[in-house]
């Protein structure tokens, strides 16, 4: 374990000066089946690299002359004021690459006043993380009791979580590659620490182990009313694509949705986030919260998605390669570079404040 | 011929992951004309390669939480029910690249429940396929004489064949400047068991050795109606891309067609049979039989030709490379692959059954 | 001069196998300046590309299982059988790659039973390649003084030339980066044997020696009108792109209009023909002769440009390259090869007669 | 600093054929950090490279066979006749790569019949800039003070400048990564003539050093209004891209607009001017001054923007890349060539006036 933690920054390189130099660099601070579990997509990296080209698809058209003297970024959702609409994904795991993981991550998110969005597969618990950070979020991952899934939703409300992320777009591992031909293995001192393994899926003859096997307790709109009897978290469904399931997470009354290909991990070939979040804001109206997530690396690509609909955005890869190149400080300054080039981007879009980005400063790329 | 086959493995390498490393090591396992012979399309490999890159101009949308517990992957064609849609197209000459050559695809086909369709040119007698695997499809080429073809129908029918697929889109060969050009031709030991080789083309003065001495021989819709009356097997037209022909195909009381383009052997510049599909179901209607074939490769492929309107499709190429490398094993292990890609993409996609992979699950790449 | 013509090959190599090889090899049989003169286009050669990429926006659907009794590749243009669309394009100074010039051309073209157009700037008399081939056409620039075009084509009409072509999209040489990077220059040895240098242009000051001096004797509509009451001959107009031009060249009474952007050698910038021949197609109707020019290489080129509109095509540098490589045995493969091509074109796309080319046997590239 | 200036070249090589031979050298000619501060765009250079890029999105559709008896390329704006539609952009510092900076440029202004606009930022005295060349026009950049705006106005007015154009699309400085990463930062002896350094900005608790602190200054509409108060001058607005801000423009009686993205060094993802120009055109009508920046390279690129709806076209970096190369001569020979391209594009496309380059002249490429 030692060979993870030994090469950490204690201060930031002067020619840090975007996430795609942590990108460039977050290889040489872990170990390579590490890197490709965390850097590789599903399969080819088709819906991974088409996540970045995707946003390449939009230009900004800037309106001028405009007066910045209220000029603000704060971002409202489900009743909770954030100071910018840069929220941290929930990655498993994080003590892959640092070993104060999601503690590390807490008190990045507090530094720069970001919202955090913990992970079912934490690798530091609960409380632990809710004790860096305000009103953490929960990402939760239905279990295969009803049981275990209910104790991990106390667990987070005894903690101070203050809303709910369920994940419904992995019912089923993705095809991991790059991770599989690099060799990668949870190693023996990183684990999530409130859940435990799943066992091996049984089937009958005849069956298909996919369909019949791991699928098994895929969850189904009916835990998810389930789920909203037992709590009273603002819950939202994370890995929504189509303007049908929106719709129907509005529909069901659920606090808003995360339009998100899971940063193109689950199924090779999805659609891109960024385009399907205008037809799917077209679809709930203006008063449902729509968070996207996969993809996102520059101030711009934040501006885009508000310009396009969404609320907010989620980050993933980019904390991890912030926490391994130089932990909490290489995370916080992540957040901050990109909250930086976010403003800057408002500056010279002429929108003084969130609710300015609108479809009008944003253009097809002919 | 030895050479051809010594280099067999008897295990699959743990890193044989998807079709694409059966692709990248094939040459490998095969003389250098061969190879190009058979990875080689037409000409200057245009259709050859928009034939893939096809695919990737669509994205899949996945619907979530739906209910899996009666999930299976069965198709039903011309009153069968095949266990899963990918079919072993029929790839003539199959001894090429392995002894025991299409017996070897049998035991693959039978091993994995796949549903084999074998060429008027194999190399191993029709009878012989036909005790590997229960019953096959035959691929027919009209001959030069009525009474050829119909003797060929007849030892199809004798041997328990229950179908028949007439190509009808190579009335003569495509250039095939690549294998020309590695010197290919075939091995003495390797030869059309069933079929005899056709004389030269007799012209007169000032016509054509083309339009009037190779096409001099070329079926037409007559030929076909006259196949009709001989036999009560259902026939499928293998080679369409118009929905013209697919639309005649029909009224002409045909069991289905092939939407092809000869996996771009024939013609370079020919359309992607997987943009032709939409339209040519559009233009059939629901109850009428479409297989596609050309370029298919992943389990994403055969999830995007079904939401386009395919019943199943078939796979070419990669018969001729899993045999290649690992004989009926390898056959065996690439349809395994596809069928796991394939039913991963349901699980993840939302579909439990092929009925519910429909348009909504597609969409055009922006 | 014995430099250029010392090279000719007296042999086809076997593995020449479509006008990509020759392409491919021509520089070798020819001095570096040649070559950039004869392979460049205009400025930054993006016409030049155009012309050949944009046939790739275009793909081919063939019909299946039609009768071929009745078969040939034979066109109608202006009262004149052609045996094939196929035109040998009016290439100036064609001895600068072959003693021969243009007199191996017009063997060639006898050989493969071509339509010949011979250039103002031929480097070998009209007369003498009047004897080599049935009935070629002239192509006409129209000089400083009407007496000197007047007695330009008098000559043509001498020699039993059947038509004329003038050239209308170069009343000024085109950007030649590529020639002059390489230093061309014209060796005295070769010469055009018909017309004579032209003056420097006169302009007053603050005149543009582009605008007012180069551009002081361009051709207008009434010099065209001039022409036509000169000659009985069918008078094409080379190098038109709009619909407009088209339009107007239709009601002036002409024979028809060759659809080029002069091989991408004038303006870099200029659309390319196979975009436009099918709007002036539609503009003109059924009955106006249109040529496409620039770009053609391959048979299946000639088969889009037929299906999208044209009657015929012209070919000019492949002319060149097989004349510089093998003289009038070159340029007769080069004919013979893209005949062929165009014929099994025909064959795999269902078409025994260039009537049955027609649109709905080609589709957009999606 | 004499490294600076030690290398100029006193005439110009036989190969500089084109923009492109300069731009391909320039480096050579200033240090790296100079360089890289010029050549740069902001951030990733998307906006940069797409300003080039989107030009190749039009090509040109020629009409032959017009009289250019009268045939100029004259331009009339806010009542100035030019001779022709380039002008030189207001690029600031330009002694950074030549001792004579501004004043070089002013000369090859003279030489060739070019406007010159002299920046805010000149690092040559506007009255002796004002020597050089006639009647310049002034690019102004507002001052923190309203006093220090005056103030540069009336020194442009004092010194003969016919026009102001004020700069609205950096109210902050973009990022400039490559600058920043190779160590840029002005010389000591080269600085603003005019103007001094503005104070760091001042922020209270919680405010965004970005939306508040540097954007504290920026102009506002009502800035404009009182500027049109204080001068008689005509007054462009420099950096608009969306047709809103071209009709507040035109209503708020101002004599045009430049569109432009700041030569794709402001905001990276900002629309190409040359995909905005048609629409602006359509909103403001035929009589309201539209001059096109941000990509021009090329005579044809003058063209496509004049048939698009532009009166003229505004050059930067091609100033510095000639005065860093050979000074005034320099300059003066990108000017020559650039106007040379541009009529020789109007002579090729058959347009004898700048009146006759309309929409009807180009085509979007397919």
């Amino acid at each position: 374990m030692d060979f993870f933690y030994s090469q950490k920054l204690s201060r930031i390189p002067a020619d840090f000066l975007s996430l795609a130099d942590y990108e460039r660099q977050a290889q040489d601070f872990m170990p390579h089946p590490v890197y490709e579990y965390i850097a590789g997509g599903a399969d080819r990296d088709q819906a991974l690299n088409n996540n970045r080209t995707s946003f390449d698809d939009w230009q900004i058209l800037p309106s001028v002359l405009n007066s910045f003297r209220q000029a603000n970024s704060t971002v409202h959702l489900i009743g909770q004021a954030l100071a910018h609409p840069i929220i941290a994904a929930p990655v498993a795991y994080q003590r892959l690459v640092h070993n104060e993981g999601e503690l590390a991550t807490a008190q990045a998110c507090t530094a720069t006043e970001s919202q955090m969005v913990v992970s079912t597969l934490t690798s530091q618990p609960l409380a632990a993380i809710g004790e860096q950070v305000a009103s953490p979020w929960f990402q939760l991952y239905f279990q295969a009791q009803k049981q275990q899934t209910l104790q991990l939703v106390r667990q987070a409300e005894d903690a101070g979580y203050s809303a709910l992320m369920v994940t419904v777009d992995v019912p089923i591992n993705g095809l991991r590659i790059r991770a599989q031909k690099a060799g990668f293995a949870l190693p023996p001192a990183v684990r999530a620490v409130h859940v435990s393994d799943a066992p091996p899926p049984l089937i009958e003859a005849n069956q298909s182990v996919i369909l019949n096997g791991y699928m098994a307790h895929s969850p189904s709109w009916d835990d998810i009313a389930w789920l909203q009897q037992q709590t009273q978290l603002p819950i939202f469904l994370k890995g929504i694509l189509s303007t049908h399931d929106a719709s129907q997470a509005q529909q069901a009354g659920l606090a808003g949705v995360v339009v998100s290909n899971h940063g193109g991990r689950s199924l090779d070939c999805l659609a891109s986030p960024i385009h399907q979040i205008a037809a799917i804001r077209a679809a709930v109206g203006g008063d449902f919260s729509l968070i996207l997530d996969s993809g996102v690396r520059h101030g711009t690509d934040v501006f885009k998605a508000l310009a396009l609909g969404a609320n907010a955005v989620m980050i993933g890869r980019p904390i991890m390669y912030g926490l391994a190149i130089a932990g909490a400080l290489g995370v916080a300054h992540c957040l901050k570079l990109l909250r930086e080039e976010f403003e800057l981007t408002m500056a010279l879009a002429g929108c003084p404040t969130v609710e300015a980005i609108t479809a009008s400063h944003i253009t097809r790329r002919p």
